[in-house]
C-alpha cells in the first residue's frame, strides 16, 4: 500500500486500513495470557507504527487514589511523561483526555489541544512542544473496574475520525476482555494450587492415621513390635521389583501396615502367652484375619487392603486359614504380603529364636514356593534380599520372648 | 464508509478496510472460549457480511481419514455443499482449494475457478452455477495438527489480493491459537476435576480410617461401645451451636472419635473389671490421655486432635489429669470434648445405671459449670439438648455392666 498515493484519494478509509492492519498482530498477543506491561507496550508500539499517531501511552489506575500511574508508552522518547502529573479527580490535573475518559468510563476525544479550556497549562505546553494537535483517550475496563487508560496523540487538528474512535474503543474493549481472561486464569491456577496443597495434606493425614492405627497393634502385641511396618517395607520392595504400578505399591504399603489389625480382638493374654496355645486359644488367634477384614471392609482405599487382611494366611494349596482358599481365589496383594509376613516373622532376630534369622526365612519360602506361596513374590523376595540387599530396619530393637508357635500369626 | 464512492478510488485499501473492520468483532469471540461451531459460523458470517466474498465455509479434518467434514458456512443457502465430496487425498476430489491448502498446510488461492485444470467437473459446475469466479482456502492448525479449513469464494476473477490473503491467513492463525487456548482450558478443567475427585477420595478414606481406628477402642473396651462416636456427635452439635467455623467442627469430630484411643494401652482386665479399681489400676487408666497423645501427636490433622486426647480429662480448676492444667492452659476443643465426654458417660443408658441418664448428666455439668467445665460449652450443651432436641443414637444397644467408678475414663 502506497501511503503517498492513497492519502490523496481517501484518507479516512486508508487510515482505518493502516490502523487495523497494524493491530491485527495484537490479537495473537491478547490470546496469549502473560505480561501485561509487554502487552500494553506492544499495543502502543503498533498504534504509533501504523503511522496514524505521534505517540501513545498507557497509565494504570491504582485503587484507593486518583493518580494515573505511567506504565507503557511509544513515541515518547524522553522520560518526562513519566513525571507528568495526570489524575482523574476534579482538580485541574484531572481534565486531560485520560482523566476525562476515566471519569466518563468511555472514549474521550480532544479535537484541538491548543484551544481546550479545561486542560492545565503544563499539558498544553507539552502538546505544543511535541507538535501534538489533538488527543484521544480510552479506558480499559476489567470485570467492570477501571484498570488502565490509553492516551493517543495526533499531529493533526481533529485527528480522530468517528469510525477510527470506534475501532480504537473496540481494541481497548478487547484488551479489557483479555485481561479478564488472564485474571480468571490466575484465579484458576491459585485454586488449583490450593487444591493440590489440600490433597497433599490429606495424603499425609491418611498416611499418618494408617501408621497410628498400625501402631495400636504394637501396643496390644508388643512382642512383635514393628512387624506390620517391616512387612509393609518388604512387601513394597517386592512389589516394586515385580514391576507393579506405583499406586498398587502404595496400596500394598497400606495393606502391609494394617494386615494384622484384627489382632486387636485377640485377648492380650493369648498374644503374650509363652506356653503353647490350646486348640481353643489357637482358634481365637486364627480369627484375626476375619476381624481385620471387618474393621477395614468399609474403607475405600482404592486397593484391596481389607482383602489382604482377610487372605494373608491363606496358602496356595488350600492349607491356610480362615477359609482354606486356593491361589486363584486370593488377590495378588495378599499373596505378596503372605510371603513378606512369613519372612519377617521367621527372620526377626528375637532372643528365643537366635538360631533362625533371614537364612531360615528364605529357606522356608523357597521350600514352600509354588506349594504354599505364590512363586512370583517368592522369587522377587529372594532377589530383593540377595541382589538388591534389602534389609529389615529394627529401630525398636529386639522384642520380648514369645512362644515360637505363635509365629506369623 | 460509502462503498460506491470509495470503490472507484482505491478498491484494494477499501477492501482491506472493510474486511478488517468486519473481523474486528471476531476478536472478542476468540477471547471467549466456547462453542467452536458458533465461532466458525460467526467468522464465515463476518467475512461474507464484509461484502468482500460471496460465500464461506469451514470443514473439519477428522483424524484417520482424508474427508473434510462440513461444519459451518455462510452464503451457501442450499444444503448441497454439505453433500459435496471434498477430501484432501490425491484423488480428483482432493484438489479443491481446501484440499490443496490442507496438503500444503498454508493458504491456497485459485485465481480462476473456470480454468483451473485440477478441480473436478462437479466443483467447477458448482462455481459456475453460483457465479463464483475465484476461491481461496486457509488451514486452521491447532497445536501443530490440522484442525479445519476455511474456504472462501469471490464473484470476481483474481478476487484475492496478496495483502488480503495475508490478513485472512493471520485471522485463521488467530483462530488456531484461540482453539489451542480452549483446548488447554478444557485440559485444565479435566485435571481440576480429577484433582477434586482424588481429594474427595482421600477425604472419604481419611474419615474411614479414623472411624476404623475409633472402632478399635470399642473392641478393646466393649462395655462403652460407641462412646467416642456419641461424644463426637454431641461435641459437633455443640461446636456448631457455638458458631465455630466448619473446619473446626470437622476437627472436633475427629478429636471426638479418637479422644480415648489411648485406652488401647490399658489392660483389658482393668477396663472390664466390675469391682472398684485399686490405686495402681486407676493410675494405669489415667495414663490413657498421654498414650493417646503419643499415638496421635505426629499426625497433622490441621486441628488439635492429639491435644484433645491429652487434655479432655483436665478440669477448669486444675483438679483434672494427667497434668492438672487449669482452663487457660487447655484448648477450647478439649474443653468442648470434656463436657460431651462427661455427659455421654453419665447419660448412657446402661443397665447398672438405669437411675441415671440424661437428666443426671446435665445436672452434673450444670453443677460443675465454671468450676470444672468451661461455661461456654456447658451452656451450649444444655441448649443443644433442651432447645435443639439433640439425642444420642445407640444403634448398638445397651452395653454390659461396668463399675460406675470407671465412668468417663
Amino acid at each position: 500500500m502506497d501511503q503517498r498515493v492513497t492519502r490523496t484519494v481517501d484518507p479516512g478509509a486508508v487510515r482505518i486500513s493502516m490502523l487495523l492492519h497494524a493491530l491485527l498482530g495484537v490479537n495473537s498477543l491478547l490470546l496469549k495470557p502473560g505480561d501485561t506491561e509487554k502487552l500494553f507496550r506492544m499495543v502502543c508500539d503498533r498504534l504509533v507504527a501504523s503511522g496514524c499517531y505521534s505517540a501513545a501511552w498507557v497509565g494504570l489506575i491504582v485503587p484507593g487514589n486518583f493518580k494515573i500511574v505511567p506504565f507503557a508508552s511509544s513515541g515518547l522518547e524522553d522520560a518526562s511523561w513519566k513525571s507528568m502529573e495526570v489524575t482523574w479527580d476534579n482538580s485541574p490535573y484531572g481534565f486531560t483526555p485520560a482523566g476525562k475518559a476515566i471519569k466518563a468510563r468511555k472514549a474521550c476525544v480532544m479535537a484541538d489541544a491548543a484551544t481546550d479550556p479545561q486542560v492545565t497549562q503544563h499539558w498544553r505546553e507539552m502538546c505544543r512542544q511535541k507538535a501534538y494537535q489533538s488527543a484521544a483517550a480510552f479506558p480499559v475496563i476489567v470485570n467492570g473496574d477501571l484498570h488502565a487508560v490509553l492516551e493517543l496523540y495526533s499531529g493533526a487538528v481533529d485527528g480522530f475520525g468517528r469510525e477510527e474512535v470506534d475501532v480504537l474503543a473496540s481494541v481497548t474493549a478487547n484488551i479489557g476482555l483479555a485481561l479478564e481472561l488472564a485474571e480468571a486464569e490466575i484465579k484458576r491456577w491459585e485454586s488449583d494450587r490450593a487444591l493440590q496443597a489440600k490433597l497433599d495434606d490429606f495424603k499425609a493425614m491418611t498416611a499418618g492415621v494408617v501408621k497410628a492405627m498400625s501402631s495400636l497393634v504394637d501396643i496390644i502385641d508388643p512382642f512383635t513390635t514393628g512387624h506390620q511396618r517391616q512387612v509393609a517395607g518388604l512387601a513394597c520392595a517386592m512389589a516394586q521389583d515385580m514391576g507393579l504400578p506405583a499406586e498398587e505399591v502404595a496400596g500394598i504399603k497400606v495393606a502391609g501396615l494394617l494386615h494384622d489389625v484384627g489382632k486387636i480382638a485377640v485377648p492380650a493374654g493369648i498374644l503374650r502367652k509363652i506356653e503353647a496355645l490350646s486348640e481353643e486359644e489357637m482358634s481365637l488367634v486364627r480369627k484375626h484375619p476375619l476381624v481385620g477384614y471387618d474393621i477395614l471392609k468399609n474403607i475405600d482405599f482404592g486397593s484391596p487392603v481389607a482383602e489382604v487382611a482377610l487372605q494373608h494366611h491363606e496358602r496356595l494349596d488350600g492349607s491356610g486359614y480362615p477359609f482354606g482358599l486356593r491361589a486363584t481365589a486370593t488377590c495378588l496383594e495378599a499373596r505378596i504380603v503372605a510371603v513378606a509376613d512369613v519372612v519377617e516373622a521367621i527372620a526377626a532376630q528375637r532372643p528365643y529364636r537366635q538360631d533362625m534369622g533371614l537364612a531360615k526365612a528364605l529357606e522356608e519360602i523357597s521350600r514352600g514356593k509354588s506349594v504354599l506361596y505364590d512363586p512370583w513374590p517368592v522369587d522377587s523376595c529372594l532377589k530383593v534380599f540377595n541382589e538388591k540387599l534389602f534389609s529389615f530396619d529394627h529401630p525398636d530393637g529386639p522384642a520380648e520372648p514369645q512362644d515360637p508357635q505363635n509365629l506369623a500369626v
